[in-house]
């Protein structure tokens, strides 16, 4: 069986860093609670994503969390990550569990309940639901599913899921809700003055959220 | 033993097909004579390239042709193409060997003497030598290399090379003159007026000085 505790889901956005080292970010996520680390970095060439994830690897390792590459299977392979994270115009689910094998972790974005529900059908490991609310981390984002959505896959399918999209501490207890019992966030901690504290307090509400 | 016919390798540019179909385009420079096809859009989704790269394999295939993608080692998997291209910014030569295995065919831009050098120390099947001459097909590309470096690399280095960037008709003797044996084009063959003819011509160079 795969390890897996996606609570607190945190994906890499060096744009958003403020200037900050990427590494030292999301080390400090990690001191936070962050239980996922994601790399996700669209203007990096092959080799700086080689080596970024590397580091992010072992990083995540040392605190025993969980590291994911966005998009690229073949990053992923590469430096041996736990697993890769898909969107729905990547590399199709199939295809990529045919090259990674039976025991890497593949995630699958979903932005409707006709993709959660297709997507709980394929060899996912996750799935991500959003975005729950409007925001900019992703340029690319869609239109906001809302809280509906993530209330429907958390009654209706069994497959994990991640809630994603605009989460932060001012609108997390929402979404633990309805039903969540998982966060990504970017911004909320990448962006934060206070990365640590900012984990840390996302952390606390999705424990407390399962607890409840 | 790798099967792999370089002569004639012909890279495809769907912004410098002048509007026609990309699968058309690339059909009529393997009737024309292309050895090679290699998949290189950047502007493609994951998804999208799985579905172009498929279908070129298919091409490439009932022409006898080989079908080589560039860059995305994933995608090249992905779709069973014969092989992948890498820059020098890509994923390193000795990952995507280990990724994809003994059998399938890995290139390696070089750009430099230096580059060639290690190139060719490296476990590729073949290696990319130029840019030759100034170019307009790649945005990115590098400063001309000039003809100099297709001699020493003819010369001394016994690894299979392709001499790429700004051959055409006008100029491939000189090129072949160097001691290249294999040409890889875009414009020359993707944007000309009659692609077949265009690539005939070409081929027929190569021929010729592969006789001479
Ligand atoms: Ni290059």
């Amino acid at each position: 069986m795969k390890k897996l505790d996606l609570s607190l889901y945190v994906i890499s956005g060096q744009h958003l860093a403020q200037g900050r080292e990427l590494l030292a970010v999301m080390e400090a996520a990690l001191v936070g609670g962050a239980t996922v680390i994601q790399l996700r970095e669209k203007n990096l060439s092959g080799r700086e994503l080689v080596a970024a994830g590397l580091a992010l690897k072992e990083l995540a390792h040392r605190y025993g969390a969980t590291f994911i590459v966005n998009d690229r299977v073949d990053i992923a392979l590469a430096v041996d990550a736990d697993g890769v994270h898909l969107g729905q115009d990547d590399l199709p689910v199939t295809m990529a569990r045919q090259i990674m094998g039976p025991d890497k972790i593949i995630g699958l974005s979903t932005h409707s309940w006709e993709q959660a529900l297709a997507a709980s059908k394929l060899p996912v490991d996750y799935i991500g639901v959003g975005p729950v609310f409007p925001t900019s981390s992703k340029p690319d984002a869609e239109k906001p599913v809302g809280l509906s959505l993530v209330q429907r896959v958390a009654r209706e399918l069994s497959v994990p899921f991640v809630a994603i999209g605009g989460i932060n501490a001012g609108n997390i207890q929402q979404v633990l809700a309805a039903g969540a019992r998982n966060v990504a966030v970017i911004s909320a901690v990448v962006a934060a003055p206070d990365v640590t504290a900012a984990a840390r307090e996302l952390k606390n509400f999705v424990a407390g959220g399962r607890k409840a």
